[in-house]
């Protein structure tokens, strides 16, 4: 199979690739071969208009024909095989296990949906007809779902499978009925490139109408705000910085038609260390939590970004225990130069900081490689500092020593929206994870208990999303089954005959 | 009882009367006695910061207790017996019957709330833990619910008890565990702090930390301004005009936090007359719409204001009876001057537009009152003509000739989005209902067939929004059980002690 360099517009690839782009091989921090196309403003608006022409067909065919194409597109990113996981690696500089792993949790994804709407789930809600109700007689009223029409979806650089071309909110949003326009990142437009070709490989087979997915290249911004500002786009699904989701964001605003936008943005995900559990288990704790921090380069939007404890038993274990284990780290490489570049800029800085000291960093390597890094301060000196607030994306962790459990509350207190939050204790330190976990819960998306935030479960029961800035819209989750909510909105049927139901709201 | 003129802060009365306003005797277009205090500054601040405070403790009770403090208001409200009737129909001119209709509706929908509290629904879902899972272990992960914050709410001027004070946006919010902070319609303060009396002392009575409800009288626009762009506020509910929405929705998108913003904007309901039940039934459908259309002299968001039908057999009779049931209406007053006015200068205008011809008129009476209007035109001047697609709040109807099914599904689709649309047709129109529904449902968020759109039943299986402008969220309802979700999010708890987990989430 080969790399066109080409986007794909509703079943067409098209574009010229000569004045375009190339990735970049992350290990050798070299450009790769192949140039890719950035997407036209014409190719942006075939395949917006070819999406909603297919949304006509594709949201009236049945819940199990919708399941299958889902199935088909996760048996065509198998075939892919070793093509994909050789450049995913390469473009990403992730490790081959990783990126098999998050294969294996973008086809499952998939699956999840399929399974979802082969049990006829969200089907809606039947309330019958009463004639001799008083003061009035009751109609009969059915409550469905309808698709939201075309989603415009941004991948994230971070995860190049599972929330990129056929991530979870392209999964999600085909499964709600509704087509997709993706803008592929950058960073892995070959992986992009790939999966698109695994998408349409499933459009064929399953004959569908092949607007229901189109692939944008590019590295033009424009591209972007053509995508969310256009009338026919109905919902935005991104996942990103804060700073790029709040451009998107303003833009959208700007839009006559308010439209949803989820964008799924930084986190910190601050992990507190309770004083029974500091003190019988400093060591394990932070070895565990220098391993989360490690996943990926740190590189997660749930890397365990701030460790807090209260000071006393077990805090010099704890600290030894994390320079023991932060010291020992290979550096390594990320997953853009401009990503590293960022990283190191943040660490240089942060090493300027009054009253932060750093307290551990990763072995030194090539240039364009990273070494984690753990900082530590006092509650007073975090208070002062904004920096210290925002989300550093890396291997970098920042220890805050607490006083008291007061100083512990009033942390929570301060703290922003995020993700995930855990608490680390034993069963000793039970009333105060009570307070803890009180408070904490309003802040974030997920709470934790004695586990750590990397690694997201994809199930049912899943929220990941929080409070702003973790997420611009806190009533959603990109990831799980209630994520097919956000693309479909309610509509009830009064008085309908039989034959002008959906099938799924009929008896 | 008497009425204070002042807003209820928190538990408080207070404001200064002197500088206020007063509401309007809408049958004897006259001010009415009382003053009412516009809310200050510092009161709308103190209101919010008391609501966010009486947030901890309120979200926290169990769904029982909710649900009683829901069913004590209905109580309140109830024994406020005569004064609030005799209150509502002076200060809206709506006839007795409505009111008490509404108050029935008021305390039913608070009712269906704690039925819903009651049941346990929304509880979530839980997923055990599964230590054996390859490749790794399944923590267990529970998803249940957690109330946004304080809530902000608009009261509508034309439902002065179902939408207002204790309206649908208070009762789901107040279900959900929000706190809310009201502002009362300018047309009714009166009918406000009656209610609000109602609120106060169910609050009292079931002990809860006052700040759970405040009532911000006013005329002040400032008022809003600083309702929905305070930090504090997490969600807003507006049912009201496009115009005054959009402002609003403009003040929240400048905010740094996105937060939900529920509007409830126009609609015009098109309604749609399908051959055979022209040819069979014009009369009959023709005075079932007037009739729908003179409920509450047509200020009704449901308010049918577009007929639509193709030209041909049973034409004349509709348009016949149409102008029968019409001129003998009579004129009736409207909820506020400022409506009233408008009404007839939109009349006005209508009647020099070209093309547009004045069908029937309803009885004329005294100034301040309005007549029903129905013009007519054909689908070309529709098309030429945007104003013919603008609400006209009050007792006015435009009937659309089209000369084949071509033309009435291009009218679909010049169609913004709607609250409701109803489609009137007999069994041998079966085929041409078929492809008219599957296009009016992107259209609308309630299809109706053959009966009148206005009249919104409170059930589960309700959608009371649609696609904008009809509302500027298409995900929700304001009416029904789903409402309760507008002021919910979603919170994941991972690998959580039984003792740390929401009562509804143990086993």
């Amino acid at each position: 199979m080969s790399i066109s360099g080409k986007n794909l517009i509703a079943g067409e690839w098209s574009g010229d690739t000569e004045g375009g782009f190339t990735a970049i091989n992350a290990v050798e921090n070299k450009p790769m071969g192949v140039r890719f196309a950035d997407a036209t403003e014409q190719e942006v608006e075939t395949a917006i208009l070819q999406a909603n022409q297919a949304f006509d067909s594709y949201h009236l065919i049945s819940a199990k024909k919708r399941a299958q194409f889902l199935r088909t597109i996760g048996e065509e990113i198998i075939a892919l095989g070793d093509e994909l996981v050789d450049m995913a690696t390469a473009e990403t500089g992730l490790p081959v296990m990783r990126i098999e792993g998050e294969r294996g949790r973008t086809v499952g994804q998939l699956g999840l949906f399929a399974d979802l709407l082969e049990s006829g789930e969200y089907q809606g809600v039947i309330d019958h007809a009463d004639a001799n109700r008083q003061p009035l007689p009751k109609p009969d009223t059915r409550l469905g779902y309808l698709p939201l029409g075309v989603v415009g979806v941004f991948a994230a650089s971070n995860f190049p499978l599972a929330f990129s071309t056929a991530g979870g909110d392209t999964a999600s949003a085909l499964a709600a009925g509704c087509p997709v326009v993706m803008k592929a990142h950058a960073a892995h437009p070959g992986t992009a490139e790939l999966v698109a070709q695994a998408i349409s490989r499933a459009i064929s087979k399953c004959e569908l109408h092949p607007g229901v997915f189109s692939l944008l290249q590019g590295k033009n911004y424009g591209i972007a705000t053509q995508v969310v500002t256009h009338p026919l786009v109905k919902a935005v699904g991104f996942t990103g910085s804060e700073r790029v989701g709040m451009i998107l964001q303003k833009q959208i605003n700007e839009r006559p038609e308010p439209i949803p936008f989820y964008g799924e943005l930084g986190s910190i995900n601050p992990q507190f260390i309770l004083p029974s559990k500091l003190a019988n288990q400093a060591s394990e704790t932070a070895q565990a939590l220098v391993a989360s921090l490690m996943m990926g380069q740190g590189q997660f939007c749930t890397s365990p970004g701030i460790w807090v404890y209260i000071d006393g038993e077990g805090s010099e274990e704890f600290e030894a225990a994390v320079i023991n284990a932060i010291s020992d780290t290979q550096a390594g490489v990320m997953l853009t130069p401009s990503i590293a570049h960022d990283y190191k800029e943040t660490i240089e800085h942060w090493q300027s900081l009054p009253k932060v000291s750093l307290l551990a960093q990763g072995q030194p390597s090539k240039a364009h490689f990273c070494s984690a890094a753990v900082f530590a301060t006092d509650f007073e000196t975090f208070k002062k500092t904004p920096a210290l607030s925002e989300e550093v994306f890396g291997a970098s962790a920042l220890v805050v020593r607490v006083a008291n459990l007061d100083e512990m509350l009033a942390f929570i207190q301060l703290m922003k929206g995020n993700l995930t939050a855990s608490v680390h204790a034993n069963d000793a330190d039970l009333p105060l994870s009570q307070s803890i976990v009180a408070r904490l819960v309003h802040k974030v998306g997920r709470v934790i208990y004695n586990q750590m935030p990397t690694g997201v479960e994809v199930c049912a029961s899943m929220n990941h999303g929080g409070p702003f800035p973790a997420s611009t819209d806190v009533r959603t989750t990109s990831v799980g089954s209630e994520a097919i909510k956000r693309f479909q909105r309610p509509i009830c049927y009064q008085n309908m005959p039989h034959a002008l139901l959906p099938e799924l709201l009929r008896e």
